[in-house]
């Protein structure tokens, strides 16, 4: 078992899943492609979307980086707690935009940690 | 030869080909940066690189995940899959956006079979 | 120290700055999610963590294959271009976005090096 591998995944599918809810707004909010804008209940689930594909760039490498310095369950235990984040963000962010801070603050923290515990083995060479 | 590596670089490639289309795009439909609607055909253009990077943030960390545990074989010629469905899409897009599915299809499969083959290989631990 | 993973956690610290910039962005210019148009200051702010973005989804996966291939510290010396290009495309872009072409070069063309790079290192196998 690998299990920087398995979150690394799992926030990957949970990222697919914003996905295809993309897809069903587009439907359900009839907002043809390639508009991405017209309906405030649309852009919330196309926003949920975006913003973890902007953290999702971040996460990933610094995830991997990470778990070349430290022990892997930390590094997972630190992932797991971005795809928490995640769900947090994406459910808040649906109901009331203004309400998505914890979900951010959960999400956006692990990126953080990992990128900075990367750094910081990187440069000690650990 | 290392057949991921090659895929994966083929497939920014193309990814950086669509990226300076919608340079070129800005010109021929008089889009001005910030701006990237206003102009029909060349939302189109924007949008097909938009939903390139979409799905290349899952793609690769997929396809070198699941080459962690599977032939390395199999993984390029799945990667060559979404490399084909991207082209198909990107044609069908700027023709037609309503006729883009075939394309989707044939780049968000190999994505989600990349991405549940590296699941089942961090879980089983091969 | 490991040049590569440095240099790949610089951009992402880098990217994480444009991204909270966008967030002070949204108070500055009172652009509330889910919006991301509105105000032409708040735009350029967005552009650039975006751009951004597009470029480090090609940039991270190609530094890292082309240190499989070529001497580390000449992969992180192009990378640390790629960073310089950056910081300059961000200025140049917030005060004025039609001077933007130096610092897009500037970082584009790390991009492009690497993943050329990466791929005659995979073709020839060396």
């Amino acid at each position: 078992m690998n299990a920087v591998d398995i979150v690394a995944m799992l926030a990957l599918l949970q990222y697919l899943v914003f996905g295809a809810q993309v897809g069903g707004a587009r439907g359900k909010y009839g907002v043809k492609a390639p508009a991405v804008t017209g309906a405030e209940g649309f852009e919330r689930v196309y926003r949920v979307q975006m913003n973890t594909l902007e953290l999702l760039v971040a996460f990933l490498p610094a995830l991997y980086a990470a778990a070349r310095y430290w022990p892997a369950t930390y590094v997972a235990g630190v992932g797991a707690v971005f795809i928490v984040g995640r769900a947090l963000y994406a459910r808040a962010y649906r109901a009331a935009p203004e309400k998505r801070g914890t979900g951010f603050v959960l999400s956006i923290a692990p990126v953080f940690v990992l990128v900075v515990a990367a750094l910081i083995g990187a440069v000690l060479g650990r």
